[in-house]
């Protein structure tokens, strides 16, 4: 994810597109913004909260005459509006809230607000991309020489703006001249494993199996997963994950076959107000990715779907989680630290 | 499934293009009858076995001028061929032995021969429909009124000759005026659960919710599960199941979460001679089916696929087995019985 060359526009990679072909896109407008992040064009808990802090800056663009004032308050209904798109993933509000301080903390003319605001939305960016590299860094030692890894949806380059979260750990193993081999769930219904995980693995040279969701748990089974390592949209203080749906049902299996449940994550998903993963908000999708997700009719008119984006993993069957600040091992209690960027951001 | 008007063709229903359109087809030659089965156009452990009894006999009716020995050798050859369509369900070579053993058996003129195949044919076709309704008897204490039922795959009236297996007792509980609702997994790659069991479940007037496969588990975490009810290609001895893959995923979830998992088959359905489920051969079927499923690339074009059409479910995480002949409860230890229509059939 960059600025355009001339700095109007969000440049993203159209996810929708995917394995067919590589397209980039700008964005330009709040619509273009909003649209992309709800039809998952851009999509992944980091990209979308780095999408939304720089979807700011180029939609705010449009106010920049208005009064001080005026402008601050057409940033804030601009903010509100992109951190509504998407309501589990909490690296959306993480990233909108932090523009709103930066933008609160300006007392100067529009122009220079837009100017602070593009800085921190670069800021957040360029963390993101640090933090991925810090998970790498932690999470090496969990991707032995050899592994069989199971992995769920997409939490690799597409998903932040800088190598991955799950992804990560699994780049940097392979880069220390480990042999991995990532078996891919294709996660329905947008088959985020399968269109976008296999594509940027494959890319990378790292040997990809794409299986669909219910084939994980006869592979674990067959002695065939040594780990399965996943991303998050939420985690809650006490370590319970929302990730994508389909998340838990392979937590259960990977417990039931004693094969341990890795997630990996920035500090931008860390939700400390949230005490429990019953708390967090679970995003209902429309019906037809399900009933007619590729264009054809794929089940009765008359049935009825159920298209919960996310589930919910509690904290028990999490053998560690991977953040950017080490690997942390149960019982979890995410209180609230000291920002990593805390020094560079003062 | 039935008899075409004339005699000449097994008709069937084409499953491949359900739910978008009700075709019926003539299978008229062997070509057709190994071609439907194949391409899942007929499927469903206890259809494919009729289907294939009945393809025998459409078939041979090109050999019936021949010698009465060169038209048994002929038919022999038939019979092995549409065996060999798909290894792991039972009923198919079940069927055929059966129709083999019949054609041994006459000692008659080629068209004598066919005739009492077709009679055969008939009667496994008849008997497939009454072990159905026993099914419905003996299962329907397992659903009580208010049931939320999770079944997967299709297990219903297209994949038998009559009312279905795991369906079959929900059409007699809805009949005997209980409310069931039945939330169905899609069921990737081919979306059996989708195309086929919402189908048919909306048109008997049964609420069905069709979910994907990977969001089975978070529902039964949120307690709107009460019990799980499947079918089978081929049950071993020792109770393991080998069912369409995702069945073994379910199981686990099910035990994780308490709640009862049932299977439901026909006593064609029962391996006496397979020890357990290590000895079931699971069929390989295309990358393209995960691949490009719908008809557009779903995935990395240089990733690999793997694409098992059934798992294994061990006995352990089985609460019962219904067949025709009862409720079986663990430990599982199935001996080959009489047949249940052997007085019929003498």
């Amino acid at each position: 994810m960059d600025w355009s060359p001339d700095g109007d526009a969000v440049r993203i990679i159209d996810q929708r597109r995917l394995p067919e072909v590589f397209v980039e896109r700008d964005l330009c407008t709040l619509d273009d913004v909003c649209d992309a992040i709800r039809t998952l064009a851009v999509r992944g808990a980091p990209a979308i909260g780095v999408a939304g802090a720089m979807g700011i800056v180029v939609a705010s663009r449009a106010f920049v005459d208005d009064t001080p004032d005026r402008f601050r308050e057409r940033v804030r209904a601009t903010a509100m509006a992109i951190r509504a798109t998407r309501p589990t993933a909490v690296n959306l509000p993480w990233a909108v809230d932090r523009m709103l301080g930066c933008a609160a903390s300006i007392d100067d003319s529009p122009h220079a607000i837009l100017e602070a605001l593009r800085r921190e939305a670069t800021a957040i960016r360029d963390e993101d991309r640090t933090m991925c590299d810090r998970i790498a860094t932690h999470g090496l030692s969990l991707i032995p020489d050899g592994a069989r890894v199971l992995t769920h949806c997409n939490a690799g380059a597409l998903a932040t703006a800088g190598i991955g979260t799950a992804l990560a750990p699994i780049y940097l193993a392979v880069a220390s001249g480990r042999r991995v081999e990532v078996f891919v769930d294709e996660t329905r219904p947008l088959l985020q494993g399968s269109r976008l995980t296999s594509w940027e693995l494959t890319r990378a040279g790292i040997p990809a199996t794409v299986i669909a969701d219910n084939m994980a748990a006869s592979l674990m089974r067959a002695g065939r997963i040594d780990l399965c390592i996943v991303g998050a949209d939420r985690i809650a203080r006490n370590g319970d994950v929302a990730n994508k749906v389909g998340t838990y049902g392979v937590a259960v299996s990977a417990h039931h076959h004693g094969i341990p449940m890795y997630v990996a994550a920035p500090t931008s998903t860390f939700d400390y107000a949230t005490p429990n993963g019953d708390a967090i908000e679970i995003e209902q999708r429309s019906a037809d990715e399900v009933r007619r997700g590729f264009g054809v009719l794929t089940a009765a008119q008359d049935a009825r779907v159920h298209n919960p984006a996310f589930d919910v993993t509690p904290a028990a069957l999490i053998t560690a989680i991977v953040s950017d600040r080490g690997v942390h091992r149960p019982p979890y209690d995410f209180a609230p630290t000291a920002h990593p960027f805390a020094a560079a951001v003062a």
